[in-house]
């Protein structure tokens, strides 16, 4: 199992999904295309490990998160991860769905915005993972299954019930944890699952470059965005005000904000460094 | 005033309202349809106490909620609930509120999600149970009603400024709750208010069909992301990822979970028992 | 500066926005339209002095907040808000994120609900006070955006993290603030940004007639109404019904409840007076 990985992800070779990083975009592919996809226990923790080396690493803006071959995720895999938890004792159990929690809190600690490009299905783990993002585009055919009750589990998997509610609202989040239906791609859209629809051949193109303009944003004050739209989740609404009050005094600090200005006087395009 | 229901609900004969149980779905009707169904302090009373019995009533594996004769419900009653409020003290209204807000708590804590089904009118305490529903259908010609500004109350009533800004989005909520206006059917669907339109005529069968699709799921599954749905409404995301990460673990020790994985591995469609 | 307005706010004469209150409804405008009505230190400061003057001035019922000359308005001036910014210390930065935050507390802390009508641009703090307000309508052609990310800064400000969030959904406010992209008037519509389009020539009229239909509600029970939907933000939802059960006792000792009960009895439309 990895458990970290140390100095910068431009130098790590992947071994359980795929890892390029190209112009400060880190791509992460789910690459098994046969199966759809499937999450092992050696994908999860990597995938975590590559997030959680992402806070030290200044070199990567943005991720894109995507499947392989046409599909996005088809969720922990049936042989590898199901049979086995069968067997496992309670302890066992707890260090699986903790672990897999890590995973959802790993995508949210890191300060690098998180794009899902969704084709195809994105079931159980695979929908989870594609919820955690900050920005999910799809395709018209892409299905995605919460489908945690069709293997007699729970809705409340790696955060779903109080994530998904946010996203879609509460009453569509609760008809998708109960029946665990697919929901399609014009449906996400709709709903605000999806923030665009995109022809399957357009797909990757579209998130690479929404990748790439959020890179060349200012990345310190991304990262703050970021974290205030995680801190702020069970704020009441005053102490919202009163830490985003200081987080961007902070922000205005920053060389990037001076930056802007000059750009706007000169009547030119700002360039960010994100210091 | 019902206090109490003992014993299995299959053996109780409902007094304010009708109760049929039939597949481990009880449907409650409020059924005074010559008045549109408005609720008085009995049916309030006798319905939190159905649903509080149904805490302990492994029979009752999904509720359906609706009204008698091409209505939901009208609310309270004007000449049998406001009228008395209007003698009341200030500790006798207080009762009265704390009653109604109770009958909510019964509706989110029954481990049973419920399906509300609206026809016609849902107005005032009838479209806060409509609200307070897991799943809402209706039909094109449902008009729900958060009218308590008319009567020269404030839209805080049972729950609304917590839960309606949940389900449809706080500018949504806002309007509806400070003018009163009714919402309609279509309008319902697109902003996530019903899941489904149906014709009138095919509404209470659609009802069924979705209790039973529930009924027959993972019930310990299905009750414990009915609880999380509701205990994570104020966490952080971090609590919220921790807590589910014991629920579903819980999860992972029942038999249901084994009865998918095997009928997976025969090819087959998995029956679940809810242990 | 302004610091504070004594007196009803009939009586003062606004210097930095236009104030105008006719028959219970005071109507705000931001008023450079030849600079598509910018913000300054000024009229941030004197709009916050006048929505806390309205916590005691029972003579005002509804906001409408607008801008002239066909925009709303186009946030801090980049050479009255933004340059100054850049020759301030630590210090100084912190009590100009304070100084706006202060005017989203007001807006949320008065307890007449507020209509924002958006024509044309609501860029920055535009888009802000927009959001802040407690019902929007707009035109087709309005055009909101969080840009904050074009100057260098970060989407958290003014409370947008917590609040756009609530409104739009979590995945569309995370678009929104990490693009900084223009939200069209079609798309606020669908998305729940806007409560309704107009044409620009019937937008202030729309408003007007809404703000008076609030203004001649029961205003106590409004006032409720508002400070629930703001309490209860954060609070679990067991606390929010109850916290609603005391709200709403306290509004039937009001004689508004019995007006308009009186007023139904006798088949008439009930005159509300906010007691």
């Amino acid at each position: 199992m990895i458990t970290a990985i140390s100095g910068p992800l431009a130098d790590y070779a992947a071994q359980h999904l795929k890892l390029e990083i190209e112009g400060g975009v880190a791509t992460l592919t789910l690459n098994r295309p046969e199966r759809k996809n499937p999450l092992t226990f050696e994908s999860y923790s990597e995938m975590a490990a590559i997030l959680r080396a992402a806070v030290h690493d200044d070199a990567v803006k943005a991720f894109v998160v995507t499947g392989a071959g046409g599909n996005f995720c088809s969720g922990g895999d049936v042989h590898e991860i199901i049979g086995p938890l069968l067997d496992r004792d309670t302890k066992g159990l707890m260090q699986f769905t903790a672990m897999t929690g890590e995973l959802v809190k790993a995508m949210r600690a890191c300060p690098q915005p998180i794009i899902a490009a969704i084709d195809g299905i994105a079931a159980g783990a695979g929908a989870i993972i594609a919820m955690a993002s900050d920005i999910r585009i799809g395709t018209a055919r892409a299905k995605t299954a919460f489908l945690f009750n069709r293997v007699g589990l729970a809705g409340c998997d790696m955060g779903a019930c109080a994530i998904l509610p946010r996203i879609i609202g509460q009453g569509r989040a609760s008809e998708l944890l109960y029946l665990g239906r697919s929901l399609g791609g014009e449906e996400a859209l709709a709903w605000g699952f999806f923030n665009a629809i995109h022809d399957p051949d357009a797909l990757q193109a579209a998130a690479a470059k929404l990748a790439r303009e959020i890179a060349e944003g200012p990345n310190f004050a991304h990262a703050m965005t970021k974290r205030m739209l995680q801190m702020e989740w069970a704020m009441s609404m005053d102490q919202a005000i009163e830490a985003e009050a200081v987080a961007q005094a902070l922000c205005m600090t920053t060389q990037d904000f001076r930056r802007a200005y000059d750009a706007f006087v000169a009547k030119q395009r700002p360039v960010f460094k994100g210091d």
